[in-house]
């Protein structure tokens, strides 16, 4: 058993000498503010993957359809599904039909590539902030599903979402729904409170009847909200000169604990910073 | 984007049709009884990887010495731990040396390979009903740091631990940990409880005096607990030619509402199948 640590800085030192500009503050746009009683999970849209069911959400939210959603389903180490109670759906209810979007043609710039093995693609990487997987021969580019990234529930059709059923991912990430379903974001932040709600009793851990999910109180979209109300979140650019060293830190762990830097990571292993803009 | 489903079997299919002798039932020997104040949670202890920490913990348990331990730490997608509190260590203080199990000789018996690709070793697959790498350059094997799997806690010098503060492993699989650690065994029943407890808002998850950690009643070995309190887990052997189909069945989900299966799988994406023992 070697060490080979050296000098090479840590994540936290690399996130530390990083530059102001190879951070992005979140468009309040497409940032999602989910209230619950016990704080904000912000989810951050993909509408590059996934611009139709992100444009739906977005009217979804304007007519205040999500608020008093309950979590319906707490599945031990896969999902967190919240949408319309059996209750709610007499009134909750949207017709809206929209085409699968589980792929989308790759496209080299922005594209900040993993050189790692992986189980599930050839290809694996990031592109403007979300965790990617691409095909070379289908010149095809998707969303993998890692802990918190966020999905549009759908019954056995392939276009059976819309968005009115939402769902995060809350365990070792289950690549296998990777171009199964359609991604639409993922949690950037206050991502312990989905992931801690008791897990539901019935079957795929969906909430029995005497079991209640916790509701959120209100959905908003960032942009709605008064500017002295927002979280002011910058996330580290993904094609950044600091993202590369940082994803390096993670490949080969530099914290003097370690003994032995592993030489690889897993693209869902690499957590993406994110922090609160720094007050000057 | 073609659907390649086939007749192939779904792992509840597999499961259904294994033979009893694919089975062994958990070895009261070596399955830790946690009593939470809201059910049991159940480790198989994993002697052949980790034999010093394990008869360690063995001793512990028959002193007594984790009944009424606090949880001490919850740190999202990362860990559970729990050991001493500042006021019990007066009394709970353990002074045994032991050294670092982070790796073992390999053998070619009982070893399942998994043919797919892994960013963090040269071989993945399963022993004796673990998830396991290996390398073959060093003839060595080690336990992997997947959902679930429980290892005993360090300060920086890699011979700290002796088992006394324990972690389970509550989010993606931090594999950054494998050959760092050492591992000695693996949550097989009621994973749920661990996971769902609320995050601590300290640094790395740790509670803040005024959080409370939930508190373990008693820790027992089964063999200690008389059979009518025992939970008769079985578990599918690794392998077993059942394993092998579950396997394949993970690699590509023939389940109907799957439009496309992977060809492909992580090791930490197998969950090892365990039930109770069907009465006949």
């Amino acid at each position: 058993m070697v060490s080979v640590l050296g000098a090479a800085p840590t994540s936290a030192e690399i996130l530390q000498a990083s530059a102001s500009d190879e951070w992005r503050s979140l468009s309040p746009e497409n940032a999602l503010y989910l209230e619950l009683p016990h704080g904000r999970v912000i989810i951050e849209l993909a509408p590059q993957f996934a611009p139709k069911h992100v444009e739906n959400i977005k009217r979804l939210i304007s007519l205040r359809f999500f608020d008093d959603l309950p979590i319906l389903r707490v599945q031990e180490n896969y999902v967190v599904q919240w949408g319309p109670s059996e209750e709610q759906k007499a009134t909750k209810h949207d017709p809206t039909k929209l085409p699968a979007e589980f792929t989308r043609p790759w496209t080299k710039a922005g594209w900040t590539p993993l050189r790692d093995a992986d189980a599930y693609a050839a290809e694996v990487g990031f592109f403007e902030g979300f965790p990617v997987a691409r095909s070379p021969k289908e010149k095809q580019m998707w969303l993998t599903h890692c802990y918190g990234m966020v999905g549009a529930g759908r019954d056995n059709a392939p276009d059976s979402s819309n968005g009115t059923e939402l769902y995060a991912v809350i365990g070792h990430a289950p690549r296998h729904l990777d171009r199964n379903i359609t991604l639409v974001g993922r949690v950037v932040w206050g991502m312990e409170l989905l992931s801690s709600q008791p897990r539901g009793h019935g079957a795929m851990g969906f909430y029995e009847k005497n079991e209640t999910g916790q509701r959120f109180n209100t959905v908003r979209l960032a942009s709605e909200v008064p500017e002295a109300d927002r979280t002011p979140l910058q996330l580290l650019k993904t094609d950044s000169k600091s993202f590369q060293k940082y994803v390096e830190s993670r490949r080969n762990r530099r914290e003097p604990w370690f003994v032995r830097p592993m030489g690889g990571v897993d693209v869902c292993n690499v957590p993406l910073p994110a922090r609160v803009q720094p007050t000057k």
